[in-house]
């Protein structure tokens, strides 16, 4: 955060002084080695090696949209919001060198705490946030901070990829096959599980705080895909090392919505095997093909690069194949037992 | 715009592609060579040479914080909104090198337009973007749209720096001179100006389009400072190409605010010479010392620097000098003739 801006300033009374401060000394223990100069002056100042390219990608979340404050623990939403970042930084191969958050959020969401908590919502944010950040050794370098009707953060990574080695859109060509990581539909089935659960604990708020509900044990592992999904940095920096993929992008808006932005990117069409898709076991075929935020990785390779079945610990599936462009026939279908269907991006509204 | 984020895709309805593709064409004009790859794939790609360093600065601005829809036309939204991320590359002598724009807009402001009005809000505040970045060099690179219930935009700047030549607001020390290019409280007298003639001309809004007031020909020269202020690239870059500057920053909070956060970084205390300040002719001294978003550049050089009278064309005033730290001591003093008086940052209030 810094000081600078005539937003955190105004933001910046004595109790919110306190909690810049707090910020800038989690944030000093996560910088590192590119980062020269981090919070406290006019821009943070970044050094790379000769041999690497600067990857910078921007995601803006607000709240009713990207998360709800009454489902969505606060810690929840500074990790989700970091994820998303990362996960663009992995779908370029590239290794994350710093991020910086603007935070915009009402004044009761810093101030206040219940007394059963003991820490204050927005310190709960950056709890989330910097467990993130620390497992994947990214220091936050600077943002900005204001006072705003709605809760909103705008994430910004910055990534280093070595020169001529980035993973791209456009690359993928007829004849490559289709891989994915992980598994599919686990954030949108959990988050249809949160919803139900924020819907039964609805209790009236005795304050403006929010209130997630209580999450309780059994539910842990079905709401974790999508409260704390894992960006595939390892993966992208694996694929990248090798150039074995010729294109690739990450899963935030489902896997209907970006393979057709692959597409898209590449001028190729897309075939797709149902019965190879790795659904989620909480998900059903639709939420695996068009629920949003599972942050996989979604490539396209040459027949001749040996893919693992697992990378960096992570099983890797082959899904479908790249097919030439034709003006009659969809972007994307999908081959079932019963035949191909075509797939519709987004499609998601058709299936609920 | 990265089309790869759930918003984008989300706001991107029929309408909105045509939007995004419109803004993307505008985006690539700008682009040039430090820019590998621009909008369209997961992240850009910036490439620096081996001796510069890339500066980073993120700035949030927030419906009803930092403008009035009904005060500000959208031209002024979108080159205010850049202007504050160039000027706080300005302020540590860096040269734009690619700005990324995360914007959240009201579904009206992107769809609408009123009959007497050529072009669509939203395509009016890239206008005013876009006339900026052109003036400046200073690519669109990325970024994120989504659809928000108020108007918030945050600017990411990066900047390129000669290693160990980056103007930092550390290195003030006592009996150094203190410098400020161009006029101060014109922003805050054009502001006040603005908020008159908002007040006499608040028609009953027919649409949910906000009604920004037409200004008359005779008030433009007294709105111009705060409705179009000029980053000091060009300063800053001689100041740190010459490193005759031991520190700086820009006057975004006011000249008060601002100075004590330089006093801060460095450890030490200023005297300002109230006969000195460069006040606009249409400004009061209580703006010149406390109105915000001059964009001016503040700076302290040691006596034996010599600081020309223009730089790049801009006149520069010394207005006082560093003194050593006393805990006793205010941290600002202003020396008038009646004897000296404390200055509080942020006094705005005050003279309110």
């Amino acid at each position: 955060m810094h000081s600078s801006s005539s937003s955190s300033s105004r933001f910046a009374k004595p109790g919110e002084r306190a909690l810049l401060k707090h910020i800038r000394a989690l944030a000093a223990e996560t910088q590192k080695n590119a980062l020269q100069l981090g919070i406290g002056d006019d821009c943070a100042l970044l050094r790379l090696s000769k041999s690497e390219d600067l990857a910078v990608t921007t995601d803006l979340s607000i709240a009713g949209r990207h998360f709800r404050l009454q489902w969505h623990p606060p810690q929840s939403i500074g990790h989700r919001v970091l994820a998303r970042g990362l996960s663009d930084l992995a779908a370029m191969g590239a290794r994350p060198v710093a991020a910086f958050l603007s935070l915009g959020l009402p004044r009761d969401l810093v101030q206040n705490q219940r007394a059963r908590e003991r820490r204050r919502w927005v310190e709960r944010l950056f709890d989330g946030f910097f467990a993130l950040a620390r497992a994947y050794k990214t220091p936050l370098a600077g943002g900005d901070l204001a006072e705003s009707p709605i809760a909103i953060a705008d994430i910004v990574l910055t990534g280093a990829v070595h020169r001529g080695k980035a993973l791209l859109r456009s690359g993928a060509r007829p004849g490559n096959l289709l891989y994915v990581t992980g598994s599919l539909g686990g954030s949108a089935a959990g988050l249809a599980a949160l919803a139900q659960l924020g819907g039964r604990q609805n209790s009236p708020a005795r304050s403006a705080l929010p209130n997630p509900p209580r999450i309780p044990a059994r539910l842990k592992a079905i709401l974790t895909p999508h409260l704390y999904p894992q960006p595939r940095i390892a993966q992208g920096l694996w694929l990248a090392r090798r150039s074995l993929a010729s294109a690739a992008i990450d899963l935030s808006d489902g896997l209907s919505t970006d393979l057709s932005h692959l597409c898209e990117e590449s001028g190729v069409a897309a075939q797709i095997d149902a019965a190879a898709l790795p659904i989620h076991p909480a998900a059903t075929l639709a939420q695996a093909l068009h629920g949003g935020e599972d942050y996989e990785l979604l490539f396209a390779a040459p027949p001749a690069s040996r893919i693992p079945r697992r990378i960096a610990g992570i099983p890797v599936a082959r899904i479908g194949r790249i097919v030439r462009r034709r003006p009659s026939a969809p972007q994307i279908t999908l081959m079932t037992a019963h035949g191909p269907q075509p797939i519709i991006p987004g499609g998601w509204q058709h299936f609920a």
